[in-house]
């Protein structure tokens, strides 16, 4: 089943305690797209400017990403962001950000691209999510990212988005916010009446709580004994989530096929961690994926 | 078979963000006995003073706790504790701590105790805890608490009952502190080189990780909507993972019996900080239990 993503493609910093990569491949739609590659056929939206390396666009094109929806911007400066990880490798600084083409109008959506099944609408602003989803003709399952910037300033646009799509993804301290609930369990609870059918809180280092209809089901993280670089470990992980999910090709996700889904996401986000960038999402196959699922099902087996 | 634990029985005030206990039982022995006494006969070693309220005594009876090593001292006073916990309800600070008889001798082991083939050495002085080993017939599996004071004051000896144990539990604060490393897969795995078969780390809402021989496994918490009272948490987690295991009556434990274990201890937990202090205890059967396990089990079924 064809998935497709519009997110961020952009040029990283990224420094830690120990190490540093200068102009490395990020963006919510670069991780999410070449995590989501193991599993299935995937289409980017995203616009970028002329600076952006034809070895960049080398690596999603060789992992099979299409990238019809990928629009270079005449005159235009693709997104540039530099972090810095401290000690903990948790919280980070933004040392800078140039928003450059993202702080523009959106790319156009390929008429091609209309009969997406499988959509991740990654962080952006809500009216713009709103305006792509206006643009498909009848996909089968639309899950949406946000952050704390459009909770804050955007928050009727975003909640016009919760009605529209299927699942909401999106961290701790974003659904604290969003509910002003420090219980996330709460919080997970209260989202659901917002709109979606599920919803999936990140807590990093900590795992997940995936919420259904009848349930509530946290999941421990992987346990890393190497992390090089945490940058996108939220985007891999909805990647290899909604990767699965459109592999599986049914419109209907019962809980068991959801909370399988989030373990891969888990996995796959294991993997991006143990490398700068998206290095080790390069040479990530699906039969990694797969032995380092079963051995996360095996301990998780009661 | 036979569970012998050692620990604090205490008289706590606590206080939350909208409500107050005071006066109530406390102590991780109290705790660990009510949260093992659900699986399996407990044995108690602790030390009162003439203050210990018989209702609190009556508690501990009427769950079965043996109480033949429970030690009233003479002219003694029983070990207070009060403390508040933050918004978050994961924090908290102490406001006022009498330690009484619990800064003297320890108490005398019965003879009757010395068979004892499951024991945990509740969090103490280091010393006391090789005391109480040496007192011990042939115990099949021994696991030992710590704290932050002895791998700060006593680490010598806290070495020693390393080298003697079975299994270490502590939580994710106290291993960062005892090997110096912020990554608890790396600290945990450094630990068992200290010398326990297997060591458990907890990590209060964010669940625990196990690590054996051959293998890392990481578990959620149970995703709790109420929390009224985290106080005795870690011991409930001890005591339901301690009282599952001697209830397999096997001396050789392997990791998937262990994991189990871990998870018993969980749910257990989950449902003693429903309430303040151990009035949830006094009523969990092994029914509750068991019904709440099933759920668990069945959402990490992947």
């Amino acid at each position: 089943m064809s998935l497709l993503v519009t997110g961020s493609i952009g040029i990283d910093t990224v420094e830690t305690p120990t190490d540093k990569a200068v102009a490395v491949p990020g963006g919510s739609a670069f991780y999410f797209s070449l995590a989501a590659a193991s599993f299935c056929k995937t289409r980017l939206i995203g616009v970028v400017g002329e600076d952006f390396p034809d070895e960049m666009r080398s690596i999603l094109e060789d992992a099979g990403v299409d990238l019809a929806g990928l629009e270079v911007r005449k005159g235009g400066k693709t997104f540039r962001w530099h972090g810095k990880y401290h000690e903990n490798m948790n919280e980070r600084d933004t040392i800078d950000v140039q928003l450059n083409v993202l702080g523009e109008h959106g790319p156009p959506m390929p008429a091609a691209f209309r009969d997406s099944k499988y959509v991740f609408l990654a962080n952006t602003d809500p009216a713009l999510q709103l305006e792509l989803l206006d643009q498909l003709d009848d996909p089968d399952l639309v899950v949406c990212d946000t952050m704390n910037l459009w909770i804050e300033n955007a928050r009727d646009n975003l909640m016009k988005v919760f009605k529209k799509v299927d699942g909401v993804v999106l961290n701790d301290s974003e659904a604290q916010m969003l509910i002003d609930e420090p219980n996330p369990v709460v919080a997970g609870q209260e989202i659901l009446k917002l709109g979606p059918s599920f919803v999936v809180i990140k807590k990093g280092e900590h795992g997940s709580v995936v919420f259904g209809q009848d349930y509530v089901a946290p999941f421990p993280a992987f346990a890393a004994e190497t992390v090089v670089d945490p940058t996108g470990a939220g985007d891999c992980f909805a990647g290899g989530m909604m990767g699965y999910l459109a592999s599986q090709g049914t419109s209907d996700i019962d809980g068991l096929t959801l909370r399988r889904a989030v373990m891969y996401g888990t996995v796959v986000a294991s993997f991006a961690i143990e490398s700068f960038s998206v290095t080790r999402l390069q040479s990530l196959t699906l039969r990694d994926v797969e032995t380092r699922f079963a051995r996360v099902r095996d301990m998780l087996t009661l």
